[in-house]
């Protein structure tokens, strides 16, 4: 049975057969605790037991327990409360700006002048441009004389011209032409994911491959809308790379079991996992879900956090698609981006967009109608997009500090992806693969007996009992692997490498001295 | 049946029982005659045939056949194509700075500086005194204080220090309590009303009642999410008035039919119908969701846009159910808020909120979790709700400026929508109700039989048809009233009236003009 293969790989949608389950519970208990309501549940109209169930099914570790105790943490801590460390460092979430990362000057330099465009004529340009460079003031200009307000709802898709901007970024990037009409732009890359598997699952028996272990927003949105996670693993033991007889035989079983597959999605590069696929694997790839008539749904948001360039850069799907010659016209592929990620880190303003290769008009005309329900994404999001993808050129004046920030960023990830990975090599009972790409690191841990004992006995799972000690003990905040899926047996934790670096060493050595002192506790 | 008394209101969801309807298949049309695909849909993996029925199922007019053929003459226009009009007028959506509304400056200049608050310190601070008051600089800081930055994702239900800021609005606005842990902030009221919806509809014979005619955003979302609309209609000639007489009516004959309802969706100010609801009515009300156990979702969106405030003031649902006293301690409400409409209209920028009362603290542990999915709302977005909520002080340096453009955009609000009520009572065959509150008038039109057989010739509702020729001949763009629910046999159009008051002569001159031609064309 397909729930068998889930129980092993300690899928939360899964392991959650019967609704209720320790993880979530446990989540939500630590959540009510905040809220203090006089009277019970038995008297609402609306109950836990009469929701709609597919969003009881939804599990979502990256903002579940340890990010709710971290908050609490975080809460207690600004009231002067005593704990045995000053800060909670947040390595749960990719959210760069959250740890410290400075956000790229240029581009917020542009927003703000979107947002207040009598600044840019009249009396006030001289004020204007005391404050602002020049090709600033000139880009604000270009985007306000296509966007004209950052107020009024756009077309639904996006605004046209910055669906152009998009067009030509990724013509530029792949060497192939793109239609603006194909791309959407979309509140973030969750959102366009959301609206893509929402559109594919035409009952619950529809079944959508997915790496393990897995972005969980994947498990999320399938729960939610109905479908079938397929799982396929991911080889550890080769840099989690992805064999494609693994992912046939995955297939295989989930159609002899009776599963209408009709998707595969790729995080490219990986999250957790950090891996970054060759041209050639990805070639396999594309070969592999024409024959087997799958859409490829490409996660891509990762694809200018690249650490090993040389040997491992990266490619877009579409380029793969369409260097396979027109005969490959007809593929279907969502390829997904986003401003959250990168170097520009700007989570918090949703942005993010997807492009269609190979779809149906009927059912592009379908996702229009979708996305037109809620009128628009926003524009500032929008805005950033183009300005993500079309940064300052060389010779411009903003040129030199933006080159200096981002590769100041850059090269500072890749030091701290290194010595991340180094640190948590050195401990005992843990091995972790170096990141080629993405913001983490996802190493395997070997837990005492002790320890996988006192989880059970607490009803949570191994990994999520480290991470809430650790949490408790360091202000650390990881999130356990069975958040993401992993082999049954293994135990992981996923960690961001975004903390400030000057504050590496100390927040390394808090997890140095915690690791020791559990494997005493419970060895 | 309950299918035949949605056919007979004519709403979209129902007419669409076979899934494929002339509205849809007409918009889809046009649409895709912008896609230039060489290849056709049968070869496809995902085609019209096998996505998510209940994506095809949705309808949403407001951006339907008329919205993209009015975009498809704009672009015409901007080519240079000659229509016997200059351009086009947008009176289809609710999205004043499109037509020309300006921007609240305060608020605005406060958003800029949320971006670049390096321009709040240090040498550049007396430059940027030069281009920005005080207060704006005083408000960004405090802002700045709390959120840190715009660029992280925030805590999954809005950033805490907003939160306080709302329940300190709402407890202004109704003189009751509020707990920022049951207020989330969302992407604009759409997002937060879809959220509920989707919560709510534990199985596809889960009913709400909505009002007809209504924003077809609730049959759009309760056809998404597999729900099952039960109609109430509102009184043409009471002004729209809504009779819990009718409510019980409507809600008794579908539970007979064995619908299982669980809500009541009210919009007040109507949308688009304008009404705006007495104290005593929304009492009674109350006094209904409470008798037959329905939770009370309230849109509230136009709470700021009233034309008679002294007969007809806005109240709050919240500040309805505190005043009935403790025994309605656990009435379950949900109200909704947008920084979209009243005299900010930020459309563009999706920011919004809902608050709840009375929910159980399990149900709202797993709003959070659906929340959590989509990681925040966006900060921008979250920051204009505070700054629309809490606008600067009587004394403030903004003050003066912030009430002249406020009171500027209101007072010119009331005098477009009375002159356009006038216009079209002055049409042979139409009447129109004044707008108490909201942005549209909703008139009902008499239509000549021969335009009635034209329609159906042609495979399109008769009111469908005059608004397309009224768009083709004037430029003017209306939502024809089947698009939100009409009684059957009646038709009617929803018009805006934000077009800018120097233009208002020109554009009623237009459609006075083309409806003689159309009576004469059909009679």
């Amino acid at each position: 049975m397909l729930a068998n293969s889930f129980k092993k790989v300690g899928l939360a949608t899964i392991r959650n057969n019967k609704f209720y389950l320790s993880n979530t519970l446990a989540s939500q208990k630590q959540f009510i605790q905040k809220f203090n309501m006089t009277t019970g549940a038995s008297k609402k109209v609306l109950h836990e037991g009469n929701i709609n169930k597919n969003v009881r099914n939804v599990e979502y570790a990256v903002r579940g327990a340890l990010a709710i105790r971290a908050e609490e943490i975080r809460e207690a801590l600004e009231n002067g409360e005593k704990f045995p460390f000053k800060s909670v460092v947040g390595c749960n979430i990719g959210n760069p700006q959250q740890v410290g990362q400075k956000p790229i000057t240029f581009f917020r330099q542009v927003a703000a002048l979107t947002e207040v465009p009598e600044l840019l004529e009249g009396e006030n340009l001289a004020k204007t441009e005391a404050l602002f460079p020049k090709d600033v003031i000139a880009r604000a200009k270009e985007i306000i004389s296509h966007v004209k307000t950052v107020g009024a709802y756009s077309h639904s898709q996006g605004v046209p011209y910055i669906r152009q901007r998009v067009a030509k970024f990724t013509e530029e990037r792949d060497g192939f032409s793109a239609d603006p009409n194909h791309i959407f732009l979309t509140s973030g890359a969750s959102a366009g994911v959301q609206l893509g598997l929402q559109l594919l699952i035409e009952h619950s028996n529809v079944g959508v491959m997915i790496p393990i272990p897995q972005y969980p927003l994947y498990t999320a949105s399938l729960a939610l809308f109905d479908g079938k996670p397929v799982p396929y693993y991911l080889d550890e033991s080769s840099d989690w790379g992805l064999n494609v007889d693994d992912l046939r035989a995955s297939l295989k079983k989930s159609r002899d079991e009776g599963v209408d597959v009709r998707s595969l999605v790729i995080i490219n590069p990986g999250n957790p996992t950090g891996q970054c696929l060759t041209f050639d694997n990805m070639k396999e790839i594309v070969q592999f879900c024409k024959e087997e008539k799958l859409i490829l749904m490409a996660d891509e948001v990762y694809q200018v956090n690249i650490y090993q360039p040389e040997t491992r850069p990266f490619h877009s799907f579409k380029k793969v698609v369409r260097s396979l010659g027109p005969e490959y016209d007809d593929f279907e592929l969502i390829s997904f981006h986003s401003i959250s990620k990168g170097m520009i880190g700007e989570c918090g303003r949703r942005g993010g967009y997807f492009e269609l290769c190979g779809f149906d008009p009927k059912v592009i005309a379908q996702i229009y109608k979708i996305a037109s329900v809620s009128l628009c994404p926003n524009v500032p999001g929008q805005i950033m997009v183009d300005l993500m993808l079309h940064p300052p050129a060389k010779g411009d004046e903003s040129y030199d500090l933006y080159h200096s920030e981002l590769n100041g960023i850059y090269e500072s990830l890749k030091r701290r992806a290194l010595k991340l990975c180094a640190a948590f090599n050195s401990l005992e009972g843990v091995t972790c693969n170096e990141a080629q790409g993405a913001m983490y690191l996802f190493p395997q841990i070997t837990l005492p007996a002790g320890a996988v004992e006192a989880a059970k006995a607490q009803g949570t799972q191994p990994d999520e009992l480290y991470c809430m000690e650790l949490l408790n003990a360091t202000g650390v905040c990881l999130v356990p692997g069975s958040g993401f899926g992993q082999k049954d047996g293994t135990y992981h934790f996923r960690s961001t490498f975004l903390p400030p670096e000057n504050l590496f060493d100390d927040f390394i050595g808090g997890i140095k001295q915690f690791h020791e002192n559990f494997l005493a506790k419970y060895n």
